[in-house]
């Protein structure tokens, strides 16, 4: 998956990834409308909502982009409907060629992990198999340590998969475990999950010199990513907090490696739900929206590769 | 929902929790075969058997215990029919007065937190309520602070709901992570969650003197168990890793006030697969043998407590 991505990336000279990450408020009313009358004021309703819109918004970007990151807990909101919608967007956008991140953020051990890694594997029913959620990567949370990430080693290796942990996140309080100081070496909780990340990272290399294994890291706070970037030459980060959370490219520069790749960017309610702060596109006009935005954000971004 | 759940433990003099953690290889052969007959080697059959798996021990159990667990991860292995058996297995349980703790160990920040808040709140769709998930109480990661609990809190207070943040976890990697030492103060990285967990608890008071936010501790470590109980007297602990995970009774002391209140112990296949180690029942008693095993566990708990 790794090597995928960065073929992706270096195709459309662009490590943007667009978040698909739908809310209620965020749909044009026309489609409110739509499925309103359809499905009645039901989770079924907004989960076809959510499909449509992503469905188009795919539609309008593939071509320039390398990968989506749909985020599961906005699907889960609305229940099987909802988890239904974030299956066929997965399919859909495989079906474009991208790359698709499933942002689930999950974390557990053992056979509670094993389960988990079906998000980027495969399950096996008597010998009958099923790819079941459809995601060639996931997001990953380290508190549990190496027994919430070792069961999706396999499938990285095995089944051409990938993974992103937590390293440092772009949240406002997201210091308050990740930024204490550990003991006498004066590191920060982030700087030693970024280690342990990277040790992992060993087990899943990929071809172009990049790990399968890659780490989040917020785009909010670029002395550290910087810094966390020294830590894990090998790993791919993906970084989220662009645009809407309040980064913009110069605090970017830090996270990629002097080649240009070593990041992609995620951008979701500033790309998906642009077209509701524009003059220029209707709301029908969303996916167009859209499109513009990931050019803009595009051409933010190469002037600092 | 802690109230409710300390109420439960005090009818039932059972701190037990059964966890509904289902796995494929857990199942009894007859039940197997009926579903593969009905629904062919799919993840619809796989569901169907968890389900009638759960109904069975959950009838077998009700009356002797306050709470039970399911993973949800054993549920979404199966995709949407998995995830529809989590659901009606909550349902179920529910209909029992049992209380549910939804096992999701979600973390996630902002507008992707209040989507995961569903799981113990309601999904308003133009004014028509849905409470698609209706667990009581989830299990939650701290990693990235504040931002993953906060939009958790509300549903505590306005719905009667509840939370366990995961502090110490009992397995054997929790510590890369978990027991780094802080800086100045020798404190370890789980201590320092315990003491935040206890400080966002006070924003959810019970009336009994809990927080409706709790703390998962392992109780695969006494010693800190204990210190951590001292750290936070009024947060209920969810306790994993009796019984199959190699905890005793005697390692639990800790875990408790000197009232034999302020913990709940979970032990999954220690009583939902016990039928499989046992020469007393078949395997069509699993229920059967799973009430024997909650027998054994209450009673094992009562010495210390």
């Amino acid at each position: 998956m790794i090597d995928r991505l960065i073929k992706g990336i270096k195709e459309k000279e662009n490590p943007t990834v667009v978040g698909l990450d739908p809310t209620y408020a965020m749909m044009p009313e026309y489609l409110v409308k739509e499925m309103i009358e359809k499905h009645g004021k039901t989770p079924k309703a907004v989960a076809q909502m959510f499909l449509e819109f992503n469905k188009q918004i795919i539609d309008s970007t593939y071509d320039l982009i390398p990968a989506v990151k749909p985020q599961i807990a906005m699907y889960e909101n609305y229940g099987l409907a909802g988890i239904e919608t974030y299956i066929k967007t997965v399919e859909y956008a495989k079906s474009k060629g991208l790359v698709v991140i499933g942002d689930i953020k999950r974390g557990d051990i053992a056979s509670t992990a094993a389960a988990y890694s079906s998000h980027i594997g495969i399950t096996d029913i008597e010998g009958e198999k099923y790819d079941i959620w459809g995601a060639d990567s996931v997001t990953l949370n380290p508190y549990m340590g190496y027994d919430a990430i070792e069961p999706f080693i396999d499938n990285c290796n095995n089944l051409d998969k990938g993974m992103f942990v937590l390293v440092k996140t772009s949240n406002p309080h997201g210091g308050q475990i990740q930024d204490l100081i550990v003991g006498k070496d004066n590191e920060k909780v982030y700087e030693k999950v970024a280690k342990l990340v990277a040790d992992w990272g060993e087990e899943a290399m990929g071809e172009l010199g990049y790990s399968k294994i890659g780490a989040v890291v917020g785009a909010t706070y670029p002395e550290e990513a910087a810094q966390i970037r020294k830590l894990m030459p090998n790993t791919y980060f993906l970084v989220p907090g662009y645009g809407a959370q309040g980064a913009d490219a110069e605090k970017l520069q830090g996270c990629f490696n002097k080649d240009g790749l070593g990041a992609i960017v995620n951008s979701s309610r500033g790309i998906i739900a642009s077209y509701k702060s524009s003059t220029e596109f209707s709301e029908k006009e969303f996916a167009k929206a859209s499109r513009a935005a990931v050019i803009a954000m595009k051409e933010d971004l190469q002037r600092i590769l």
